[in-house]
């Protein structure tokens, strides 16, 4: 049910050896990128390119971040679709279409959250209106959130996510996301083509193992660059901390600041660079 | 017209300086996101979140990659919209909206790619379908382009576009990618919070600036991985090789093969690996 890795054939070229030309052919792998359309009452909610695998945990985590649901108990059900878009010519499925039913009582919108920025936005399309657009989804409040970590203890984490990365290990070619629990456990490992598709998953693991947002006193780190649209899925599950290896964006920086999330870019021991939050780095 | 870096205060922190704790604080730039609605005919055809500047090459670019023109002259104006939603409260522009309007007889979709995928793959949604869908949308074929460039020439690209990341050296948070001509030039370099931006800024530069598709004997350099969605704006600008410094996914070798496009990728002097179509790369 879904391939996470590829082999290929591949040319090796080293402009130092000549003896390398004029061919090296040696198989190679590669991590797998297939589409997932995610059905939501019938309608296509969105069509994402992702690494097959985890495919409810991130359809799950998606429908938080676009706060469509607020638990696991607002789906009623999840399935790989098998009608004529979930199966190829011989009626097998392509478990690339995942098809959701929300419980009695949810609507379902039809358009994704970028899109309905345009229509929601009254005062003009721009980052202040995508930041008023997230916080009005929120539940929750996570600036209220008192959880707070050594900087020794944030400091660890991108060693202990790469540690764990296997497809990474492969193909030197996907991002991950983990789950920082409060009990200091790295969990919920996820690695994908897509550093959203990666941060869905491990949102979308964490609903399903019953944990319910706002995820109190979790961090969420990932391997990446902290956008706009990562500090929406933290702030949507909850999570009152985002460690990232790189740099954020301005639009990060500002939805973290306003929402009240700690946002810690450049993770890079010894040393990292606190965005916003920072009463939630305790010293060492 | 739209601020490429953002100055934020930040907290840095280093475990190994106990000095440092509690508090250094210290002013960091940081790239700009902000979102950029474009509208086709009247109907937002997509939100991205985008690095401002170069709006309307980053439009004329994702117009080509969407399949929707041929060349410049496909596109009768463009504009930054000063209605309500391309204004804030105050009526003035946000320079978030841009305003296309196709030449008569061009008909725009009311969406984007990868949902309509959905809609037209009548044997399920899955890496093949995705790769016919792009495969109609060109009108000539990538596989007859006959350049081909010698593997040290590749080799130096990577770092030719490193030299000219502006953005990049400022925020260490953004993407680049360059166009190489047939005169061995690297031209229409941009940065971007998000590589697809950049690569769309890129040939819609290149179109701004009179050229047509196909981009016969060029090649286009990115700082990235390279994923589908990079190989089909490659393949339908008509760019017959793609350089990438990071590694590809399963789909991106797969569309590169099936189109007849060259794709490299960990494009690191001395090495590099070739994925499709090494016909192009030559000896040193």
């Amino acid at each position: 049910m879904g391939r996470v890795t590829s082999r290929v054939r591949t040319v090796r070229v080293d402009i130092s050896d000549v003896a390398s030309h004029p061919v090296v052919t040696r198989p190679d792998t590669v991590v797998v990128e297939e589409p997932l359309a995610i059905r939501v009452g019938g309608e296509v909610l969105t069509v994402t390119m992702r690494t097959p695998g985890d495919d409810f945990s991130l359809t799950m985590g998606l429908l938080v971040s676009e706060g469509l649901i607020g638990s696991a108990g607002d789906v009623a059900s999840m399935l790989h679709c098998v009608d004529t878009e979930g199966t190829d010519g011989s009626g097998s499925p392509t478990y690339n279409v995942v098809d959701v039913t929300l419980r009695a009582g949810l609507a379902a919108p039809a358009v994704t959250s970028l899109r309905s920025l345009v229509a929601t936005s009254g005062c003009g399309l721009c980052g202040a209106a995508s930041i008023d657009a997230i916080r009005h989804r929120a539940g929750f409040d996570v600036s209220l959130d008192e959880a707070s970590w050594p900087s020794a203890t944030v400091a660890g984490w991108p060693e202990q996510l790469r540690a764990r990365q296997q497809v990474f290990d492969r193909t030197g070619g996907v991002h991950a996301a983990g789950l920082v629990t409060p009990s200091g456990e790295l969990a919920f490992v996820h690695e994908d083509v897509g550093r959203h598709n990666a941060v869905d998953k491990v949102v979308g693991s964490a609903l399903r193992a019953g944990l319910v947002p706002p995820l109190r006193g979790h961090a969420l780190v990932v391997s990446a660059r902290a956008s706009f649209e990562l500090v929406q899925k933290a702030y949507l599950a909850g999570i009152p901390l985002l460690a990232a290896v790189s740099a954020p964006s301005s639009l990060a920086v500002e939805l973290a600041t306003q929402t009240g999330l700690t946002l810690v870019g450049f993770v890079r021991s010894p040393r990292m660079v606190v965005y916003a939050g920072a009463q939630r780095v305790s010293p060492p």
